[in-house]
């Protein structure tokens, strides 16, 4: 496979047994919908944590530590609840931030909800892995990566170094 | 009352009795005027400080910290002169950050004028409190309360923990 | 001159000669076009470096710390590619963010090509310098300078602490 996938479900009630994953499986049919146009990309691992700054990094750092997956994408927590802590388990592993991927992201949830304003969702480098964090919510996980689709391919070749797709037009 | 309100002038014009402050009593007034819709909210502390990263720390640590205001806004310092140190204040007493406040703040003040780009607004979660930098001018602090109230009920509510409230639509 | 502007090209590629450098000159002629719209703007110094961060960050701190420069525009290294450090390089050296900055571009930016959401651009003050990381593209920058003109008039005079400019309208 030439992009290799990771999702990564945030939830204390998952984890617990007390409710069914919705968003995490919604997010690999996405990313098998797009396979093709993002070049070839396959879900490689799942994986399901509680709201827990430690868990959600311990995953994320395997991941593109050790594994180097392409696209990790993570789902719930980023609210505003007290448990929500997945951008405050993201952010400090970045290396790179890509501020524009959740701009977009902000962007497109506001067209469906004003609510969406409460996400805090981050994004960025690590490594060779792009991370973002997208919204607990099923149908807005697919909206996102909906959003972000057509950058996606040329920010997958980027993150490889492929130099003809330096400056596709305004990067 | 549900929605516990403070509002904090940032000013070395009003601080020193130079000038009128117009933008905290708008924004009490704004608040008063959506207390309803916001749950049942009211401003139960104002205060006017200097251009001055440790008095505006000062407040904004004890109202969070010592008074757990639920809601917090300043008004002034946010913009280019080299005074203006609003954000450098509050940036470092946030625990979560919460990227889509401002951004909705800034999508909402260019419809009214171009040099809203200029607004260096800071924004996040300390504990139980909500804290928000808003403009200085009167108007913009209207405009910018008013851009965030379709989202604002919901933010109060997950902030206090309620779970009910944790996936509204889509965060 | 009123507002002294300098353009630093980051590239590999003009950096050891494998290629032209088509933005820094393309940034130099719109400043020109714009002088008088900007208070009687001047670019009195341009440079090119490698994809370094220290070789950015010596520049940019020269440039503001020793010459005082009123505008600094960087062009390129914004992008996902190994390589791409500009604001990785200019973030350290900001000392106040200016967020509204980099959020317009991306907002004119996306009218052009969606994949002007993969501009990992930075933007702040150091001291009396504003700088900004544009995109690589020649015509990118020409646009993100364009969208930024309608307040950077007051951006300049704000940062001089013109009073006069402290309140335009909403900031
Ligand atoms: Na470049």
């Amino acid at each position: 496979s030439q992009v290799r996938v990771a999702i990564l479900t945030v939830s204390d009630t998952v984890a617990t047994g007390a409710g069914p994953d919705r968003s995490g499986p919604r997010a690999v049919e996405v990313i098998n919908n797009v396979s093709e146009r993002l070049g070839g990309a396959s879900v490689v691992a799942t994986a399901v944590v509680p709201d827990s700054v430690e868990a959600i990094q311990e995953v994320l750092t395997r991941w593109s530590d050790v594994d180097h997956i392409n696209l990790i994408l993570t789902t719930g927590g980023t609210g505003f609840t007290p448990r929500d802590v997945t951008p405050e388990a993201t952010r400090p592993l970045i290396q790179r931030e890509t501020p524009g991927i959740t701009q977009v992201m902000l962007l497109e949830s506001l067209k469906v909800t004003p609510t969406a304003m409460l996400s805090r969702a981050a994004a960025g480098i690590r490594g060779s892995s792009l991370i973002i964090n997208m919204p607990g919510n099923p149908n807005a996980v697919a909206e996102c990566i909906a959003a972000l689709m057509p950058a996606l391919p040329h920010a997958m070749k980027q993150l490889r170094g492929d130099k003809r797709e330096k400056h596709p037009n305004h990067v």
